[in-house]
C-alpha cells in the first residue's frame, strides 16, 4: 500500500570521531523515505528545498523509486543542520541550524497522495501536522513524530493532534516530558490516555518499546561494532518500521512487532555510514542477513526447573 | 549442583521515592543467594557479619535452605551501608559506609564448601577472589563480579583473577573502565581476551548483554511499572544466573541463554520490595509465570517481505 511521509529535507554537515561531512544529504524525511522504500512499493514524500538543492541528491530519490512530486522547490535556500557527535555518540551538539525555506514550510499534498493509505508525520509543529491529517481521505494508519520544542512549545496543538493519530514514535525522554511520569511503562500508559491506540519508544542504542491496552514488546538494539555517524537513526528506525507496515498492509500486533524488528535493523545500517551512505547502498538481502542474525541472538526458551 | 557464593552480609539503611529502611538485611552474598536457592539444590556462602547481626536474619536465610556454615561471626559491627535513591532509580547516592568486620575479611571455605561445583566471587578485593580460587578443587564453572574501585585500585590483581576464572559478570560502565572501548560490544571483545570465556554486561533497566568468542546474546529488562528499592537488583540478577546454571549442571550457550532469562526474572523481583522483601517471599510459580510472560513481550518472528 502506499506510505507518505511529510518531514524536512536538509542539507547536514556532520562532524563524528569518525570523520566529517559538509552538506550531506540528510532530513526526517529523506532518511524517512530511503529506509520505507525498502519494504514500501510507493512512498510519497512532502517536503521543501532551496532553489541551491543539488540535482544529484533529487536523481539519487528518483533512482531509488521514491516518489517526490510533493518535494516542493521554494525561492531561498535549503534547511541546513550542523552537529557535532562525541565519543559516545549520544545525543549531538547542534552548532548551526538554518531553516532557510522550512521556516515557512506548510504541507501541502498533491491530489494523488491524498488517499495514501499509511501516514507518518514527521516532526514539524504539530498545527502543520494536524492540516496534513485534514488533506488526507481515509487512512489505514496515521503515525506521528514530535520532541521537546514541540511538547514544552505547543502543548495544546500536540494534545490535540495526538487525538487524530493512530500512532506515536518518540524517544523515552520525550516520554518522560509528555507523560510527566519518570518510569518508562507508566508514561507509556498515560500517553496511550491521549489518544494514541500505539505507542513505540525509541531507545537508542538500548533498543526499543512498544506499548498498546492490551500487549507490549521489548527489543533491544542491534549491536554496531563501529558506529560512524549516528544522524538519522531514529528516522530510518521510523522508516523501515512505517515501510513494512505499508508492505503488509495489515495493522495487527503481531505485523507491528515484525515492523518494530524492521525499523531496528534498518537503523542499525543507518549509523554505520556518513548521512544516508549506507541507507541508499544496502539490498533487500543484506536486510534479511541482517534480520536473521538478530533473531539469532535475541532469541531463548523458557528456562526449566 | 553445588553453588558457592564468596561475598558481603550487611546492613543497609536506605531511602527511595518509595520509603525508607533502616538495618535492612543486604549484602551481595544474602542477595545472590537468595536468589540461587529459588533454582539451586545446595548453595554454599562465605560471608562475615559482626557480633550484632540478628539472629532473625541467620534464621530467614537457613529457612529458606541456604547453608550459611561458611558464615563467619567476628567480634565487632556488621557492615553496614546507608544510601539514597533519586526519583529516577539510577545509581544510588552513598551517604555512609561502615566497613566494621568486612574489613578484615579473609574468605576461609569450610572443608565441605571445597568441592562446590559452581563458584560465584562477589565483588570483593581481587586479591581475595584469587584466594577463593585456590581452594576450590575442580569447580565446572567459576564466575566473578567487579567494580570500579578494584579496576582502577588493583588492575594488576585483577588482571591476574581475569586469566582464572570462566566467566565475568559485570555493568556496562565498568566494561568501558576495564577496556578503555566506548563500544559496548569492542569492550566485551578486548575483556574476552582478558581470560574469561565469557562476559556477561548488566545494563540496569536497559538489559544485558551476554559476549563469548563465538556468539551473543542480547536481553531487554523486563519491565516494572512501580520500582520500590532497586538495592542488589545486580546480585540477585547474579544468583538467579548462576542458580540456573547449577540446577541445571551444565554449561552452553543455550543454557547461558535460559541462565540470562534467569537472572533477569529474579533480578525484576527484587527491585519490587525494599531490601530482600520480595525476593525473600517469592515462589518458583511466580518465577514461572513471570518468564513466560517475559518471553510473550519479547518473542518476535521475522518479517516477511
Amino acid at each position: 500500500m502506499s506510505l507518505l511521509i511529510v518531514g524536512s529535507v536538509a542539507l547536514d554537515s556532520v562532524a563524528t570521531p569518525k570523520g566529517t561531512v559538509a552538506d550531506a544529504l540528510g532530513g526526517s524525511a529523506t532518511y524517512f523515505s530511503l529506509a520505507a522504500r525498502l519494504f514500501a512499493p510507493e512512498v510519497n514524500v512532502v517536503a521543501v528545498v532551496g532553489e541551491d538543492f543539488p540535482q544529484y541528491h533529487t536523481e539519487m530519490l528518483l533512482a531509488r523509486g521514491i516518489n517526490i512530486d510533493g518535494l516542493t522547490v521554494k525561492k531561498g535556500k535549503t534547511f541546513r543542520w550542523t552537529g557535532r557527535y562525541d565519543e559516545d555518540f549520544g545525543d549531538p551538539e547542534t552548532l548551526d541550524t538554518q531553516l532557510n525555506v522550512f521556516e515557512e514550510f506548510a504541507p501541502e499534498l498533491p491530489e494523488h497522495y491524498c488517499g495514501s493509505s499509511f501516514v507518518f508525520l514527521g516532526n514539524i509543529d504539530p498545527a502543520l501536522q494536524r492540516q496534513v491529517v485534514t488533506q488526507i481521505k481515509s487512512p489505514k494508519l496515521v503515525a506521528a513524530d514530535t520532541m521537546n520544542f514541540w511538547i514544552e512549545g505547543k502543548p495544546d496543538e500536540l494534545k490535540a493532534l495526538l487525538a487524530e493519530i493512530d500512532l506515536l514514535i518518540i524517544n523515552s525522554l520525550e516520554v518522560g516530558m509528555l507523560s510527566c511520569e519518570k518510569n518508562l511503562l507508566c508514561g507509556a500508559r498515560k500517553i496511550l490516555e491521549m489518544g494514541p491506540k500505539a505507542l513505540v519508544v525509541k531507545r537508542g542504542e538500548f533498543g526499543s518499546l512498544m506499548v498498546t491496552a492490551d500487549d507490549i514488546f521489548l527489543l533491544p538494539a542491534y549491536p554496531i561494532e563501529e558506529v560512524i555517524d549516528p544522524t538519522g537513526a531514529g528516522d530510518s528506525f521510523a522508516g523501515g518500521f512505517m515501510g513494512y507496515l505499508a508492505l503488509r498492509g495489515e495493522v495487527n500486533f503481531a505485523e507491528l512487532k515484525r515492523a518494530i524488528v524492521a525499523g531496528t535493523v534498518i537503523g542499525s545500517f543507518d549509523v554505520e555510514g556518513f548521512g544516508v551512505e549506507r541507507l541508499s547502498s544496502i539490498t533487500k538481502e543484506d536486510v534479511r542477513k541482517r534480520m536473521q542474525h538478530f533473531r539469532e541472538i535475541t532469541e531463548f526458551s523458557i528456562p526449566e526447573f
